[in-house]
């Protein structure tokens, strides 16, 4: 399980979307080649030298794809457990098993979190009716009732207005285990993006500051706008829930900032939102814009090999293309200075990721809004 | 021929090297999908979607090849004028049979560039044993004797010294059609990546200072050591050149530069040592370097999209790893700031281009030697 792993070898990815395309990108960059397991077949498949399209719980694909892998990883967090169990018996899995455990659930993880001293939004386990109702009794309304697991951009969850009735939003979301969380009265969302070598080695990004639309991503700016110890606050945050999780590969921190006056001055606080055990889209910037990618150093990370630099070129401004946004490539690549990417999917549903574009700006030069 | 090109339209390469690969790479950010067209299997058929292995001869699989891309480029200069023909009655090939014809044979070549006034070695034609003696009369020694066709990296070539035996040089370069060329006293050798749109306009980089060691390019530097007029002069020269051959994708123009002093002042002046019609390996550094690489513009180009910015992030160091020294790649990894690629390829035979690294400096540091 500890041998070296080097140029020439073959990197597995549990995933076809654009994340194991990207992933898969930097990969073959360092001279490594990329075998894409997925059950279905998505835009990873059109860079990747190998691909087994197979369900995650068939032992027999599973069995030859870790045979002709170095190393595992994965580009989303709901990997089956069975399937991680299975697949580190044989290579090693990084992210490990812990991470993924802690991440899938948000209960597990709002607890893990607040064991290390870190804030997040006041929670409180829902598993009936009852626990829904003693739950809201403890922290009122409104407040947001999210499923535990398989949450993402929003699905999976529901806001408790006054009027809301408790039994309808319990059903809404077929009666799984659930959670419900207290509102954060945020100012901005933010998110750390770092990586942990084999050895625990920690980098991470300067802090982005994140715009959410329809609760998908549709902007984000770096560096975010906070104080300089706050930002330092959030890398420092990242790196040791990392190192809690005995960590390797890209982790990324989503965080809110409050803004509280005490004593007629304005503090800054952050709330921990959610860990994501990948590279994450707040991070797509990197790869026009830093010197290493978040794709090139989760590879260097499970790979075992050091950790890059994640300096900046610049101010930075990366905006998601959604569904039919894409179709102003033409446009969008007669911009100067633009940077285009296009995740060669099919078809442009709406809420679809189909691509991002990157600007680079001069460091003094302020966003529109900051004017 | 004359459809727009989409994105998840399909590009067809030529030749399966890195150069390939690195394009393959270009094209799937912009969501393109790439089809390699090789006799033999090399490292960019770890990154394409489709590949076809067949001989550059074999009309059933050109055919095919041609119906299943938009439009059809190379990696290297030596494609056989008739499968480009053959590939030009079905689709687009960029850049075109011009660029091909003119850039394949160096008597073309340089008879080309004379007549646009653009100075070269002094040359002559060498068809016989004959041709050679009345050439190297005219020019005198040392000169060098070149093939005309298939030279790369130094090979087909050979110094005619005051002691060398004409018959034996002209014996080693296999009597073929040859050319010879004067030895022109250069300071420093230098390089213009430039690109061409499809309707015309033109966009270079900063001019590349190449230094080679066994005739195989060792490191680039950039900007290069010239005047600033001098530098604007060779970006000009190359636009001429692109302009004259109607000239669709990336074009690098090699030069001299030559220093004389003439009443006392120091003169620069550029003497083009050859054309090739692809990217190059001393544009490798406009992956991490620059906001466009020179592999996104040719691809940008070939489809007749908008060329991209060439702005660079800081002062620029390249260095290639050939055969061995690839090796060293967990050391280099270690460097704070360096980029490594490595091209996948299996064998590091003496004098092969396995990867190269780039480092980004600030702009105002200076190289080492020029302390």
């Amino acid at each position: 399980m500890e041998a070296r792993i080097n140029p020439g070898d073959t990197v597995g990815i549990l995933g076809s979307g654009q994340l194991g395309r990207m992933l898969a990108m930097a990969a073959a960059r360092l001279g490594l080649r990329t075998h894409i397991y997925a059950p279905d077949r998505g835009p990873a498949l059109d860079v990747c030298a190998q691909s087994t399209i197979a369900p995650y719980d068939d032992e027999t694909a599973l069995g030859a794809f870790a045979a002709s892998v170095a190393v595992v990883s994965y580009e989303f967090e709901n990997v089956p457990a069975a399937t991680a169990a299975f697949l580190a018996a044989r290579r090693p899995v990084r992210p490990g098993s812990q991470a993924l455990a802690t991440t899938q659930d948000r209960l597990t993880e709002k607890t893990f979190l607040n064991g290390l001293g870190i804030p997040t939004a006041s929670f409180a386990a829902v598993d009936d009716l009852a626990g829904l109702e003693r739950a809201v009794a403890a922290l009122g309304r409104p407040s947001i009732l999210k499923t535990r697991r398989f949450g993402y951009d929003g699905k999976g969850q529901v806001l408790l207005r006054e009027s809301t009735l408790l039994c309808e939003a319990f059903d809404g979301l077929g009666r799984q285990p659930a959670i419900l969380e207290g509102l954060v009265p945020f100012t901005r969302e933010v998110s750390v993006i770092g990586a942990r070598g084999l050895q625990g080695a920690f980098a991470a990004w300067d802090v982005c500051e994140n715009e959410h639309e329809n609760h998908i991503l549709a902007r984000t700016r770096v560096p975010a706008r906070l104080k300089p110890e706050t930002a330092q606050a959030a890398i420092d945050m990242t790196g040791r829930i990392a190192a809690a999780l005995d960590y390797v590969g890209v982790i990324t921190v989503e965080m809110f900032l409050v803004e509280e006056t005490i004593d007629g001055a304005m503090q800054e606080k952050l709330v921990v939102n959610e860990i994501a055990p990948r590279v994450h889209n707040s991070g797509h910037w990197t790869i026009d814009g830093a010197v290493t990618s978040q794709f090139e150093q989760h590879i260097r990370a499970i790979c075992g090999w050091p950790l890059g630099s994640p300096r900046r070129h610049g101010r930075i401004e990366m905006r998601n293309l959604i569904g039919a946004e894409a179709q102003g490539w033409h446009e969008l690549l007669s911009e100067p200075g633009l940077s285009l990417h296009l995740y060669g999917k099919h078809e442009a549903r709406a809420g679809r990721k189909m691509g991002h574009v990157t600007r680079i700006l001069d460091e003094s030069a302020p966003f529109p809004e900051d004017l």
